[in-house]
């Protein structure tokens, strides 16, 4: 329940507009009527996988269920694929809820992130070979099932000498951090972000993304029983410095701002008073970018901050950055390397993840529901 | 009462930037000691002028009183100027009551906008010439007094073939309207901007400047016992909508825009509810620029409009923009060029205005500060 998707009105507009999305509808309403290729290609259903389904919107361990699904034949522009771990993240939640801003067609398969294994390549595709490693290129592919036929421009390959789990998480959440670190704000070495919920999936690749280019991170997180320990932990993945929330609107703030410059940017996933307490410390001219709502609070913004601080509200959100780019795959495909190239170097991990195989699918979604999750449910195939 | 300052520490940053505020300071300052050159040269008090001063920060009507203040001799690289014409904004009135964003040391004259005419030049003054109508670069002048003595470079000039009282309103809120037209989005003719406050004096250059670019402006005003009489004055100055603000929320803006495309660009004069109905409204990646607050709450912004539709929530001042160009004339040169070309050809008229004898100040001041004010006082001197 991040976004209630009553108050913008993208349903239409985004859910098809990539064949991946389109194809897995069609799939899904050939499941139901039990005669069905699940894939975009019209090929001959010659096995079956198994799949995490929902047909109707609810709590996600009420309505999800696990269902062989039918797998057709592989097109030649096509790849078969093994899927080997994928996440549950607050979106696919949102989703199955029915509260998300894009939401396919029913039935749906859950699931908009993880990593495959090509297993068979049509006779056409070009860019993939079996063994190969593959990420979503966009949401919607239902990745939380065990195998899938997908044409060959769905997906974009990586390296298969990464952490299982780091691939797993890759295409979201780093993604996120790393394109809000890099578009907004010219961030220069020595210069300084801010951050609230600094303990999510986002928030722990800011830091380790941000550490890596010489930024320092001002990380803010709600006060919890664990706080010294995850204190602790963010800092050692390159946390400049780690608040708790309150913290903001303290004195110690000015002590704070004697080792470290003021931010140039300020990254908000949370709203509500936490959003306009970041503000306070943004720099003159500086940016607030807001890529989630945990709070669902809206953003509230002093009048005084716009006119003479001239501060700058903005938003992202990644699936629509792949779209726009979606034309031109030099810019993903860089992106992608990049954040391969961190992981191999160890400056970027995995957020803390917590393995889930898939047939215990209930207990990872209930657990991903919890408040104060401090770490990530990945179902593993 | 727009800006409460203490939200906002530019005070220091701002106050002395340039010279003419600085100079002013200086003066005051000699003014109370009995000594002074009104003036930022050196030179001698050879005659004196006549100044709305004030000494502390308070109601107007009872802070500002009419001073007779020394003026010195024109120094080489200044110009003596008769105050012609000097408006009351409402950042003047903030100012005297202390809530503004910059503030000058007091004593401090009022009044940062107005026409005044050239009536002596420095030996070494190249850009003006007796006669010439100029309008002043930078807040902080104190155009409340009927003569002064001023740098060449703290003003810059007018044809004086236009209206006074266009000539004396030209400096902010025409300016304001048309920097916030050019620089934030790309509008072309056929276009739609939404603003509210579309009565006030930034309001109704809005409507003008957009008419003349072909876009179509969407005017929101508060419901008042003149909406008939004053709807058709702006729809003369050509306004293509006027509303109500509740209507934002009613089903007819449907209508609305099966007439005009969805506004590319918001206008923000008011904040509170009225920002956050304009943003609804908005175009998918559009811009709201708030310029000011004068129901004195801040701008609340949902999530999901900044992360799924992309808007942007930004903010304008006018005094930061000429600033920040200060050091190369020709932007804000070709600024009033614009606007007083638009004047020349009949597209661009001052706001509905009252004339106001200078020794009558205090039923201007009292005038300005009744809300629902549907004229700008302006002191004619």
């Amino acid at each position: 329940m991040w976004f209630p998707v009553q108050t913008v009105c993208l349903r239409s507009r985004t859910v098809c507009k990539r064949g991946s999305v389109g194809a897995f509808l069609r799939c899904l309403r050939h499941l139901d009527a039990n005669v069905s290729p699940f894939s975009h290609s019209a090929g001959r259903c010659s096995q079956t996988c198994q799949a995490l389904v929902y047909r109707k919107h609810g709590d996600p361990s009420q309505v999800v269920q696990l269902e062989d699904v039918p797998l057709p034949s592989t097109g030649a522009k096509d790849v078969l694929v093994k899927l080997l771990a994928a996440p549950v993240n607050p979106s696919d939640i949102n989703m199955i809820q029915g509260t998300y801003a894009i939401l396919p067609d029913l039935p749906a398969v859950g699931g908009n992130e993880g990593v495959a294994q090509v297993i068979e390549v049509g006779s056409q595709v070009k860019s993939l070979r079996r063994g190969d490693w593959v990420i979503p290129r966009d949401a919607g592919l239902g990745t939380w099932r065990t195998m899938a036929v997908l044409a060959e421009d769905d997906v974009i390959s990586l390296p298969n000498d990464i952490p299982l789990l780091a691939a797993a998480t890759l295409g979201v959440n780093p993604c996120t951090a790393l394109r809000m670190l890099s578009d907004f704000e010219d961030l220069k070495s020595g210069d300084s972000v801010i951050q609230n919920a600094a303990n999510s999936g986002v928030g722990q690749a800011v830091i380790q993304i941000a550490a890596a280019r010489g930024i320092n991170t001002i990380n803010v997180i709600r006060d919890r029983s664990d706080f010294t320990q995850l204190s602790e932990r963010l800092e050692a993945m390159g946390a400049t410095h780690v608040i708790k929330e309150e913290t903001l609107r303290q004195p110690e703030m000015k002590e704070l701002f004697k080792t470290c410059s003021k931010p140039k940017l300020a990254l908000n996933g949370v709203g509500g008073k936490s959003a306009t307490e970041l503000l306070r410390h943004l720099q003159v001219g500086g940016s607030m970018v807001t890529y989630g709502g945990m709070s669902k609070q809206p953003v509230t913004v002093p009048v005084s901050a716009l006119i003479f601080k001239n501060v700058k509200v903005l938003g992202f959100w990644v699936t629509q950055w792949k779209r726009d780019h979606s034309h031109d795959g030099r810019a993903f495909r860089a992106m992608v390397d990049e954040l391969c190239s961190l992981i191999q170097r160890g400056k970027l991990t995995a957020p803390a993840c917590t393995e889930v195989h898939l047939r215990d699918y209930r207990s990872a979604l209930e657990a991903a529901m919890l408040p104060f999750a401090s770490s990530k449910q990945v179902l593993i195939m």
